[in-house]
């Protein structure tokens, strides 16, 4: 059979299967594997099993789960296609934590389908997406028995804690992951019926700052006006963190940060972008951000500081009139080339504890970080990525973006390999990934089906490493 | 029998029933009358119950539930000595939040005895010293089958609360609380083994402070750096409640503060107060406040301002990527004379909503208020106080003191019935009241009931309203 009369075939299968796939995918989206959560360390596990499972049953058969000392990894590789070149697919299984929980229309881990919309803790970060790949395969060597390149599977486990683990994974299995080409999907496209590569990823530094004051609370009428009182000193620091205009202060926070290009800046500015919708989707009253800088430049290209978690005192019903001893914080700074984490990390910590009053201690703990990630997007194998994804689409054209979030993975991994990666991401940017009523467009879960079965018929034609 | 006798045979029934009268204060404290709680409202009605029963069980069988918008009114009477004067004794049944739990030794609402202490929530506030009243009107009346006085007894349900149905209840039953004196005991001691007298109260006024910035939680990474952040809003705002050297920046706060007299200003100097007592208790590593004031004056005639509570976000263990919808916190004011809660409410409300950034809505709720309180104690009923107090407790003197913290009622009574109030209180300062771990020393407890006999007996001088 021509090949191309293959593809179409596979194709075929899948737009037949459109209903399975949904039904498969809410089995995956029920397991609740949040990884910061250890109470839900075995949830996490049973998800990777789960995953190595499927694997298994569509016709990958040689898989493993890595033990780390964290959540572990799945691998599994397809590798009978002797002198093809070698993808490996990358993604993660575990989840954001789910609270407000009161803010859920259908519970977080009970997958419901409304509108179109398959609505669940991890429905598009990332289930989804991994997802689609597994169902690619499956069509391909269900109708085929083959595939036409070798793929490789790496599904990590901490993803939205830092993935703290991968790097030793990686170091450890440097063979295991060797490829011609790296695929992540975990990220948006820039706009519903706009497939999208994205080439750049802002890195993260995510940090906890915990203030003391005295040895326990304490009420605000026997000691008010006497006793320092840990939230007026926590909310004076943290007040602290950006100047009037929205500027870092923390000493040396811009000092590596690269500047952007201009035909970068040009080709950022020719984006269907509409500011509208981001206010439409975020229910914002307006856009703010740094002076001198667009609304996708402040998000891709530039860094930012955002409080995420605040906490102290009497936070129930009523009023309790209490001075607590202790107030807390998390926050985290988006990053982009050339910030280290690490050394942002501690420039952060040294600036908060600086600000301490004398009557109370300022303790500040690096929870994660992870590197930025740019790629200029000038090797032919994006031209590959973009043919696929028209196809799969049905599109006549893609957009290059970047993306505002971080995936650590992929600096790893692309440092590791000097080889592309190709971030092809199926979600829209109002899905609500970290945030209540997480959803998956199913229009766009069926096109990334597809859009992943021309990848490997494309990607089949690329160098191999040799 | 010839009256000094008299008083001594109660005395002496007191001191052998020492160990039952913890006992039977167990029960009571055991009942989580929580009145801040939606949740515990019926167990804060069978608190009222309780005491209701109690008070029908010592032999004061004139007994009535009143019944209010909020929590009932326990209101008794024993007036069967014609032509003696007639006392109110005022105490609340309900007692504060516990949280945070975790740092209770032993739960809340199980009491427990270790070292001459009975730990649990409500023991010294304000339980134990309603029991003092009740056993000390059970001791005179099973050892003479009479008081040597009238007595009227009002708990109230919603102390913790702001007593916001107090003023009705007064209002509406004025006849019913008419007395010669009123006696409160719900204030502490200045220190072990000085019985104390408070002449002055704080006033309060509380605020909730809601900030919403967007429509949902967003992710940090794909919103982080164009929309609003509710939790810098808030710090912004709240860190501009107060200057440098914590001066409070609502507009007019201070107008009204009716600045201290020189010869208050001696007395309270020449007060036996340690300030190193304070850090000890507390474990805080220095004493603040207003430039220009001692301690005890920042505490007992300064207004002050404390945030209570703060919360937003992502708290949990982890680390989360959030932009929150919202920001939330709770504050309060306590005020002195001739401060009007209602003023300073609106006030810093408006204060607080002119502080809002363009993109975030500041919404401001007055949760609760009171009227502070001050006597210049010149009156002899204070006389008659001080006697029964160093009687009971065995020693020469006692303090003329005020009090940081506020209870609505005492204004309200004096004001209603021009006659002295005594705030009698039998607490210790570090007994954590509204804090984890609240205790009752029980030989203040003891003392407290010793106290409360005696002081039966000296009122009995008083001249009735006729």
């Amino acid at each position: 059979m021509p090949k191309e009369r293959t593809v179409e075939t596979v194709i075929d299968h899948i737009d037949r299967n459109r209903d399975r796939y949904v039904r498969e995918l809410i089995e995956l989206v029920k397991i609740p594997s949040i990884s910061s959560s250890s109470k839900h360390r075995l949830d996490v596990r049973r998800c990777a099993e789960y995953l190595q499972h499927e694997l298994e049953r569509i016709g990958v058969r040689k898989t493993r789960l890595f033990e780390t000392d964290g959540h572990p990894v799945v691998y599994a590789e397809w590798t009978e296609n002797a002198g093809a070149p070698t993808v490996l697919i990358y993604g993660h299984y575990d989840v954001q934590p789910v609270d407000p929980l009161d803010q859920w229309v259908t519970p977080p881990f009970e997958p419901d389908v409304r509108n179109g919309r398959l609505y669940g803790r991890g429905s598009v970060d990332d289930k989804g997406q991994v997802f689609a790949h597994l169902k690619a395969v499956e069509a391909w060597l269900q109708q085929t028995g083959t595939l036409p390149l070798n793929l490789k599977f790496l599904f990590e486990g901490e993803e939205e804690i830092g993935s703290a683990n991968l790097d030793g994974f990686l170091r450890d299995n440097a063979a295991l992951v060797r490829s011609d080409c790296v695929v992540v999907s975990d990220t948006p496209m820039l706009a519903r019926g706009l497939p999208s590569i994205c080439y750049g990823l802002r890195g993260l530094a995510y940090l906890q700052v915990d203030v003391r004051a005295c040895a326990s609370d304490l009420h605000s009428g026997s000691f008010g006006g006497v006793i320092g009182n840990p939230l007026h000193a926590l909310v004076h620091i943290l007040d602290q963190l950006k100047d009037q205009s929205g500027r870092i202060r923390v000493p040396g926070f811009y000092d590596k940060v690269l500047p952007l290009e201009s035909d970068e800046r040009a080709a950022l500015a020719a984006l269907p972008f509409v500011e509208q919708q981001v206010l439409t989707d975020t229910g914002a009253q307006a856009l703010l951000g740094e002076e001198g800088y667009t609304t996708l430049e402040r998000l891709w290209a530039r860094p930012t500081l955002d409080l995420n978690g605040i906490w102290g005192g009497f936070i129930e019903e009523g009023a309790k009139t209490v001075i607590p001893a202790t107030a807390h914080a998390k926050l985290s700074m988006r990053l982009v080339p050339e910030q280290d984490p690490a050394v942002i990390s501690t420039a952060a910590a040294s600036y908060l504890r600086s600000l301490a009053p004398a009557w109370a201690t300022v303790d500040v703990q690096v929870l994660h970080g992870g590197q930025s990630w740019y790629d200029p997007h000038t090797d032919p194998t994006f031209d590959l990525a973009a043919a696929a994804l028209c196809k799969g689409f049905g599109v006549e054209r893609i957009a290059y973006i970047r993306e505002g979030g971080s995936i650590p993975f992929v600096r790893t991994i692309a440092d590791a390999t000097h080889r592309p990666c190709l971030l092809i991401g199926f979600g829209l940017p109002d899905e609500c990934a970290h945030a209540p009523n997480e959803w998956l467009d199913l229009d766009n879960y069926h096109k990334g089906i597809r859009s992943s079965a021309y990848l490997y018929d494309e990607l089949s034609q690329l160098p191999t490493l040799g």
